[in-house]
């Protein structure tokens, strides 16, 4: 038995969490910048909160609302810009992933000068600014990894960078947060979430805690399973997402990800699908892939999800997704090409090769 | 649903776990006390591979080995000055508990000029110094808590503080370390890991993410029952313990511990029973006391250790501790009297009166 554990970042889930624990919020600085998207910080309250905690202990803050969905480098690089000319003490990520992630890069762009493609080196001068992340979605996990994962127009894909300083030191998880997303933003997350838990439980690098954890996460996504196809959801549902996505962040803090994710970003960037639903095309294949190398966990994945086989665990995760769109051979050659650069590719339990990976996305 | 979670530090767990981590020990500093009890840190082979760490990287170190069972007030205030005069920059603890938990009280109390007793206040106007903890038994999870218990002679009893920054920064679990253990040691060290999953699963202040640890925690002690019977270790046993043991730890992290650690202080106190022996006593009768407010937990906690009722646990761990020493009804008033000032007894599922504690005390 040999295995690694951190995460240091103090976690605060429930309704209210935010005005319950405001006093996390004194001691930071005198000057946050708030890191969000155009919408749902807004639309979900979650803004409302984090600024009515700054006024309460008389903490300016600016508003860095231009975050979009898959950030560029040239948007963290305006986000430190505004955070250097606003004196910010600490950033306060609020959204989805591309927001908290988008956090992450600005606080470390904020304390040193460096260019955003510095960033992929891991290696800082100075700490970053304190990061305090509030998830609106229940999928990212990024509230609790040091990750940020952003989009390298150069190399056409999205790529991450993250060390034990880029941790948020306080995440506020308030599931009503969650109720205003749509049902396609709520299904597609929660496949991010079920794809962080699966993949870390399939990694070379998963480790007893980690396994705990994302067994944990992998049944409360079979338990949601039933409202994520009708598209109904109760506020149980989502708490138990919201906790599942929280698990799944704790997880690929271990393990990070595995082969999902660096195939899946292709989808995204090249086809501009959703995140989360790119990761759930490759899902089934995932675990037909592995069966072999790592029965046990395979299937002790569809008995906490509920299924009795890899093709029905497939129908319902296809139900959820709709088709894959088609991709020619040509496409896959450039898919796998790139895929095969990412880390994460070589922590999956069963080796993969590129021509694997090709069979792979025939499959899809 | 709503909870905390914090537990930021650096956990190393496996075979030569400080050899091959051992760059997290440079930039800490030129300087460092090393705190331990008289024996296990250096038979274990722990302090020899800490030495030979700090070696490579040039800093130096003075050790303080004068730490006692159940360490006083008066031993954590010597040690400040030690390093104080040493000039540290961290703290190395090694050891079973005590030289753990001396080890968070000597890096608040080379930080700060105050006297011992001030610590309980749980407010200290520098930060400690940084901790490191290297464990040699299997029990007290202190490695990966906040906490410090000292025996407070005015109080006659043992009294715990600890906050955010009294969490160890790393921890190195070596299994390695706790061979040299004699088998009366580990039982008893058993036992309190075991005591502390138990009673953070039955806490009122028990979370999601802490009921999953214990869980695991607890089955893992079932693993190691008949082990501990013959009082026969394999290597897994001592890995399953340790990592039992860890569990533990994350899990009061959470959760504080129940009625079982305060009440069992008064055997240590009084009787000189080891701690964890102690915890022992009461393990039986505080499941038949919470069998109705939380019947679910206790069951589930019986099947993961084998069990088939509180009967067959109760002759188990009754066999591992040996007989209680006889107390009369004085004694009970006076033990029942100085545990229920203290926290822990409060967070139990099922609400304790001190009438409640005296007739617990009476059926053991």
């Amino acid at each position: 038995m040999e295995f690694k554990f951190h995460m240091p970042t103090r976690v605060y889930f429930g309704r209210g969490c935010i005005g319950k624990n405001v006093e996390e919020l004194a001691g930071l600085g005198s000057k946050a910048l708030i890191v969000t998207g155009g919408q749902s910080a807004k639309i979900s309250g979650a803004l409302c909160d984090a600024c009515s905690a700054l006024e309460r202990f008389n903490v300016g803050y600016t508003i860095f609302d231009r975050v979009e969905n898959n950030p560029s480098t040239d948007t963290v690089k305006i986000g430190a810009g505004e955070a250097k000319q606003a004196g910010a003490d600490f950033i306060i990520g609020i959204g989805g992933g591309s927001p908290l992630d988008a956090a992450k890069a600005i606080a470390v762009l904020s304390a040193n000068d460096m260019e955003p493609e510095q960033l992929f080196t891991n290696s800082f001068p100075n700490k970053p600014l304190p990061i305090i992340a509030i998830p609106t979605t229940a999928g990212t996990g990024s509230e609790v990894t040091p990750y940020s994962v952003l989009t390298r127009s150069d190399l056409q894909t999205k790529k991450s960078f993250g060390n034990k300083d880029t941790f948020p030191v306080i995440a506020f998880l308030d599931p009503h947060y969650t109720q205003s997303q749509p049902v396609n933003v709520t299904i597609n997350t929660a496949l991010d979430a079920f794809s962080h838990n699966m993949e870390g439980y399939i990694s070379t690098r998963s480790t007893p805690v980690s396994d705990i954890l994302a067994a944990e996460g992998i049944r409360l996504f079979g338990c949601c399973l039933d409202s994520l196809k009708i598209g109904v959801f109760t506020l149980e549902d989502r708490e138990n997402m919201l906790y599942a996505s929280l698990l799944g962040g704790m997880v690929i803090s271990q393990t990070g990800t595995n082969l999902i994710h660096p195939t899946a970003y292709n989808y995204t960037y090249f086809k501009d699908i959703p995140h989360g639903k790119a990761n759930g095309y490759l899902m089934a294949e995932f675990l037909r892939f592995n069966y072999e190398a790592a029965k046990d966990k395979v299937e002790n994945i569809l008995k906490l999800t509920g299924f009795e086989s890899i093709d029905a665990f497939a129908e319902a995760i296809a139900y959820l997704t709709g088709e894959a769109p088609r991709i020619d051979e040509a496409e896959i050659a450039q898919y796998v090409a790139i895929a095969m650069t990412q880390r994460g590719i070589h922590t999956n339990i069963r080796p993969v090769q590129s021509e694997d990976l090709a069979e792979f996305l025939r499959k899809i």
